[in-house]
């Protein structure tokens, strides 16, 4: 089969690959129907993550058909229909009882297009498939699950539950591309009163109102003054950093309330610094964070109810074997104006 | 009367100044009976809190006797005897009523000995009187009283319930001065299988050890090593840093566990540098906070019921008018051993 | 001037009663602009509140002018147009400090019609005035700032937060009266996926509709059959009480699924029947409580920004001397199709 | 091999039953080397528990010794020495996802003697057995961690934890039987000020102070009168119920304070009166549950790092084969002292 293999930074191809196997009882393996590119893949070919190894099949955020399973699989047959989460939780060590997946010692956590082979290719193997993967119903759309892959739940865990999110609050979300855009369709579950979007570019801070964000900011004009005018001074209640730069996360810290938080969720390659100066009286929570996917299940339900509007985020169509393309086009957003791709099977 | 006035950064002296008397309604007066120095009134001699105006009669700590109240005070009466709390909260701005006085937005939080004259003087004006202090019981000596000025609720608030301590967990405080011992000793109440104390200091780590820290370690020995020796190589569930310098909270980022809380309760000068590039993917929780002293109540009640043991806390005695010497011994801890110094009218 | 007068059970009239004066120095007097009648108003007549003394003027929810207020009030003054809160607030006892002013031990809590004279009359004398009243903005009606002082806060506090509503939920509200209305549109901040509403009353149901209830059913229909259906089987996440009897009570707690929240709202004169027999091994929750009012100011910056529709309440407005044809009309919803009314100085 | 065989109400004995084997590829099979008797054992014999059928063995409290795995078990191996847990967890359910392994819908929760066989036998069969069994140091004995299999955790989670118990709380537990004084013991991890222990035997208040209460009552002295004398009249923080009965339910909820909180950990088979026209306006919350036993792996941690202290909760010892005399010595204790009874393999 095909896969979309990772040679060392800077270097991918389209390419004859093994075709995958069950190696351990609690794999299934999928044929892949619908495929997504993620940021992080794009930090993978910049080598920002060491530990991927050359020769390893790339993605992890799929829809897909079972074909196999192992004999220790018990809620999956051939024939399913489901999505692939990017993260896989072995279920019994300490931090996947806990419902954090993503934080696994056990095998799991993000490892698809990391330390084992990934599904942007023909076919994939999926570790600890039981909890790894969710059974689609007919009336959810591929190119609607896919972002349940990781964008929903990474925004909606990492930025809105641990921002904790109130109605009536003022919420902050630095950088407007995918994760941003989920995370300001997420917070409106909460109903806070003012959504700010934050970003350089003006077509990211169109979609933003799109998506939800009543208030938007170049990122060189002047935030700060915007976030105060709203919130009588204070600082807003909730700040998101969806860019993952020293700069947007200082200006994050620089933007929150006393009291308030600031939820990161943007994958950073260099330290910030932290301004503990003015920080350490001012009562303010900073949390991280790789998504657990404990929300994955209520996020689907909320989409099958109509409940989370995500029409706007695929903005690229392929088909699959046109991956090295629509990497091209994710690459260079602000050429492209594009959000997410989808590629799928024809 | 007397009081000890700051006259810009490294002068200090013990001199004359106007009585106190009634300001506003909901001011009383105090005659100081006991009264004791923070780490914060040396920050403040060091120029590091430039809002400290020469002049100033400094002091935040302190047990008294009620000598006058203004027309709006209705739980006091002249001759009580009170906690003059760090904190003084106006009872009706958005954060007071959230029970977050230390972030009071109507005239009231630290502003003892910071934006208002303080408690190191023979009397003193208490603003906000109904709410900033506490009546104490015969049974509670002021020099046991006198803890709840400040590093008690401090180290509980926002070290022992920010950092969220649950029982069996391994918890280390980095600092063993007064603040880090007060975080060891309310630690305890929350039943950690582990309480790691560092310090440079051998004699701060012996008395780390009667205030309840079972593991101790040189903060230039190994503390890393040691940490992950107790926890199978994960990390402490929860950090405290009590020292307030960059090394020291870095120190902290570096010691907690993937879903650990880092609580910090220093007083900082400087930036700290936080390596997102590796904490971006390890879900932790960073808190910062001036104390509110919601919890005040709560531990005067722990203290009358012999729960809290702070015996060992007070190290230096002298009479109210040596304020002076008891500033050199307290500022020389290396040589001295001083923890807490106490003050009396003779 | 002129008060309605409680005269014991079954027995009101519109008749003189002395002017309000200021008693303590944290008093303020308001002239009465815009007041409205509460379920509670027809217990209390109907004699289920008997610490309610005869000769007690009655009522808890208004908006008025200041015309006086104490020595020890600083944040208002005459001419200040404000919200009269059901609830006032000593602001110093253990409840208070803890935002628990409903359960305040300091002389306020529930006083007003209840303990102390009420405020349907022309004047009234609002105690603990900083803390029980809230100034309004003058893009604030009168009738959508009546809603603040008691069932916007009660429904949210009482039902929304204590049930813990969360995004996707299916939460059922029993009793689609005005509290149980306000419970629906507070309830739809959290974006649930489906909000029940049970009553008996068909035009109840379809105001419930307007409201924000997806799905309404008759309460002698088959409300378990219902919610089991749109739950897989389960019941529901969490089912609000906004009746106050213990049928509608133990339908609550048949309605729940394992892990749930039962949050009673309603005002109950005779106990109910704990199926614990069933219950025990189910993992549920129930709250009960009077209104605390710590979500007031919030509240009130959402109905600012527009985030709170309460146009569709207040279904018949009277000049304040008809309060006796208002009380006829709201005590007969079922014949007048009454919700709140409104009465006003003309 | 031998077991204990449910005959229908009140009909026991020790038969041979045929071996258990493995069914499901999760399954493990141990040999049964220490069991004890739970008070719900006696239930079912009362004819409680209508759903176990006649046949049954009995028994869900046991460590053994695993004798073969099925092939999708993962983290066990024939000679491993483990804790049979109460509750068996599919892991994949959506209560098992978030911990809540005792309500499990995909044929988990409390299974073992109950719908399927039970550990009261020389050899059982282990359903989900990577997730329901712990291994265990050697440290532990089988008599500290045979109480891991139920009322520790029981008594954790559904008293303490869903009390919400917190340093300085008076707290009461009502019935001080092997649950009561389990959830002492652990009630003491959040050092309460005041544990009051309530039961109408002396032996067992007496038993009471050894575990860690402080206050004891007779359940015919007077109970609220001592509570409310401890508390200033409010009443407990948390109550919890361990006995089972209406009027012990009912005594917990006269005895809590407002905005306090209700944990029954207690099995039901009849219902009680909530009084709601008393607890409608006290803010109160009651809790009901199985045991979830999320916490079992850290109260293992805490067993081993000696913070549990457990030794004076086994008071009698039997060998397997005397099972029908451990019945009836544990049946009678008021007459024979019987807190837990422990049957071990010769």
């Amino acid at each position: 089969m095909k896969g979309l293999v990772f040679g060392g930074p800077g270097q991918k191809s389209w390419t004859d690959v093994p075709d995958p196997g069950i190696i351990d009882p609690r794999d299934a393996v999928i044929r892949v129907d619908t495929v997504t590119i993620c940021g992080t893949d794009l930090h993978i070919l910049g080598g920002d993550v060491p530990e991927v190894e050359s020769g390893r099949v790339l993605g992890h955020e799929a829809v897909g058909t079972v074909t196999e399973v192992g004999d220790g699989v018990t809620g999956l047959a051939p024939g399913d229909r489901v999505l692939a989460s990017c993260i896989s939780g072995c279920g019994v060590c300490r931090y996947c009882r806990q419902g954090s997946y993503g934080q696994c010692r056990g095998g799991g956590g993000w490892i698809l297009g990391h330390l084992v082979d990934g599904v942007q290719a023909e076919y994939a193997r999926l570790p600890f498939a039981d909890l790894s993967t969710y059974k689609l119903p007919d009336s959810v759309s591929d190119e609607a699950a896919v972002l349940l892959a990781d964008i929903l739940p990474t925004s909606y865990e990492v930025g809105v539950l641990n921002g904790a999110v109130r109605p009536g609050d003022t919420v902050v979300v630095v950088g407007a591309g995918p994760i941003g855009l989920a995370a300001v369709t997420t917070a409106r579950l909460f109903s806070p009163a003012h959504i700010v979007a934050v970003d350089k570019a003006e077509s990211r801070l169109q979609a933003a109102k799109v998506f939800g964000a009543d208030v938007t900011v170049q990122a060189d004009g002047d935030p700060l003054e915007v976030v105060r005018s709203l919130t009588g001074g204070l600082g807003a209640d909730v700040v998101m950093e969806a860019v993952g730069t020293p700069a947007t996360f200082e200006l994050c810290t620089a933007l929150v309330r006393p009291g308030g938080r600031v939820a990161n969720i943007g994958v950073h390659g260099k330290p910030a610094t932290l301004h503990l100066e003015e920080l350490w009286i001012k009562n303010v929570t900073i949390t991280t964070g790789l998504v657990d996917t404990f929300s994955t299940p209520r996020l689907l339900d909320m989409l099958v109810a109509g409940q989370l509007d995500t029409g706007h985020m695929i903005t690229h169509r392929f088909p699959l074997d046109a991956i090295m393309d629509a990497y091209d086009v994710f690459s260079r957003p602000a050429q492209t104006g594009a959000l997410k791709v989808a590629l799928s099977r024809e």
